[in-house]
């Protein structure tokens, strides 16, 4: 990366990264130098809607760009605040200069326009099934997700025992 | 990287990046599948002894690898915490998972101990010269430092204007 | 303001300030030397119930106040901590003394209470129409809710953007 | 307690404590030489779901077990951390070693399992009715709670007006 | 203030509020509309580096400003934080807009330099005499310290005992 | 203990626990009902200044008070929280109700004072030697130390490996 390259950010949670993630990463790397990918509510873990640590999902991403041949990125794990205030100032710090912001969330997209930024909107890849409140329902249901994600990226769950852990962790629960 | 390979871990401030530290991380990357470099104290910046952001120090660790061939490692900024009881499991969380560690850190290398891993003592190159402390001193008196740094430190430091920087927090201090 | 004056101390978030605070003020003006006048969960704002930030309230409550020619008051940002037991000592730590507290909110006013202060019924004024909650929603619905808020407040809202604001964060949300 | 002894650990919130959680630790005693007993959400008071300080649990829990004659313990309050990735190191920080965790919490089973130790289920005693929340609402409703507590937690609660606090936080809000 | 005025912002941490301070107020007036007054430190008290709450500092500048006839102004306690990459948007989300910052320190010059404020150097006025550190001295040794603070700053440190307390907390520390 | 007990609060890092310390709980003894004894900086480990865990601490001294036969005491591990205008409020939260603190610091007694508490002369006992930080370094340079702790204490030392940790801590730093 120079710096008149245009680098782009693309922040998500990742629980698990899934094909939905793959095509938008691909799809901004068309238009970019390097992107930016921030793994969000990195200090989150083992539940429901964070099952997977920052390290683990840092991991399943690195893996799955490897197998893609994607190599102009980026991986930064950000830790929530939750003063929206300051929130554009803590990732910026986090992250190498970009130029741009990728997302659909009106939040994220409000916060970086007052702080200046130029904010596009994130491509779209079939939404219902690519999500992963979705692959988490199939994994606590004993249902096929595998298919949702990418193979290294199932690799990985299977290494580190994610389906289990899911189960476990919702156990009595239901 | 694989589930049998073998992933080292070494951390550093990088305040900033020099030779000494790509020394280091080349005689690692020979015994290493892979390898996680954790940018420490990532929540610091604008002071004499933190003054470039994580995300600053990610940039240039990046480009210098680059500059080398070296592609096989992660790079994850990890925000200090003083509560040294809990450090270990702070940091597991939030890189891929490792076998060894590199330190010569006294507390680094005790904390990882009692946590069982492997500790390994990291190399050393000419550790009065290839400093931070001297680096950032240098910028300070006017003398010459891009020697002591990869070349795309360097040229990432005049980027951002880190010798700028560096004059004007200590302006009125010395 | 002189130590035996009685000055009373009054918390909200006004999110935003409104005509129902500010006949509070005035009936509670009646029977204080000061009042101190907390601005609540002061680290939060562009979410849908805490919009504006600690400072823009701060600017709406000042302006609102000078224009009803009341001057003997205090106004103090206050940050959120959600130990009930320590939150009494928190705030009297950060205002001017003070000598009773006007509250409706029950753990407010058994908190003062506990902590031997006086606390006072606050007077009430159409709380349903005289509400943020009620004014937020229709800035959001495009309804009219000017006639609601001083009107300075309403000017400081239209400078800073606060309608679009609103609308844009919750925008695809609804 | 010596090195060899086998210490156990428990963890619950105790608001308050009841006889159904004297029972667990009376059928927990009869299998540890001794037993830590973490007074879970420390930080927490004056809310209807944690109503009293940790102080307050830890002189009710002390009473009722004296009177018990139970004597081979240790009582510590536990702050909640809520990054899960490290709160097993956070726990084990503050209390004396241990061997075995007894709990029926999934998350808590999965997170001690995860990081090494054993886990044993924890002895169930009618718990619809020996339940923190259904002495909290018969509190509040002023119904008969005393027989659902040790008569020493009972005397604790008069003390410190325990009914009328809780009555108190919840005035207004029925 | 209306939009189009030109706010100032002045912080410091006003241990005590001396004449220097008051100087330094009344020419930053000359050239602004308004003045924001940050009280520095916030959180801190009980020390003999910061002896007074923010509380009581709030009370010291709130009276002698009122004994200057000086009115335009806001008053905001700002709570320190450390991480210096997010500081100013902290700040600028606790007080209202403002153009122009005035300060000497460093740091301070060069975060609002890089977010892109006006920075002005802050007038002096006899600093080795009109220093908190000098009056904390005095009072501690029992020397004259009142001709150094306006007179309404003096009356406030005497009700509530600020001589006394700095003694206390340096006893058997000297 | 009963509501019209006399509780006597006692705060102290016990880095280690040595015989001075048990010499001043057995004068309290003498004059209180309960000593509630609290195990401050609870959060730090593995430094050379708190060497030990807060659970560490807490085997420590129960091992040592059951040796001597004390049995009417409360063992409660105290997080620092250096915003000194809460800090009364936080420590009585944590512990059981107490009408006297014995303390001899001067920043501990003036904060007492000023919440209301009666605060009585801790006794003291050959403080030169009977020191944590004498103890710690003697530990370090491989001198006789255990005649300054109970034998107690000295065992639990042994078995968790103090000695050799705070070797390791300080090695190539002295």
């Amino acid at each position: 990366m120079n710096s008149d390259d245009f680098n782009s950010l693309l922040i998500g949670r990742f629980q698990p990264f899934h094909k939905g993630h793959l095509e938008v990463i691909k799809a901004i790397a068309g238009e970019s130098d390097y992107i930016t990918i921030g793994i969000g509510s990195a200090q989150y873990s083992h539940t429901f809607e964070n099952p997977f640590t920052a390290g683990e999902r840092h991991l399943m991403i690195s893996r799955a760009l490897k197998g893609e041949g994607i190599e102009r990125y980026f991986l930064v794990p950000i830790i929530d605040i939750n003063r929206y205030a300051v929130w554009v100032a803590h990732v910026a710090s986090l992250v190498p200069p970009f130029k741009a912001v990728y997302s659909n969330n009106p939040l994220t997209k409000r916060l970086f326009q007052e702080a200046g930024y130029e904010v596009r909107a994130s491509p779209l890849f079939n939404v219902e099934v690519y999500s992963g409140t979705e692959i988490r329902k199939r994994m606590l249901a004993g249902q096929e997700w595998r298919d949702l994600v990418p193979k290294a990226v199932a690799e990985v769950i299977d290494e580190i025992g994610g389906e289990v852990r899911i189960r476990d962790l919702m156990k009595g629960l239901l």
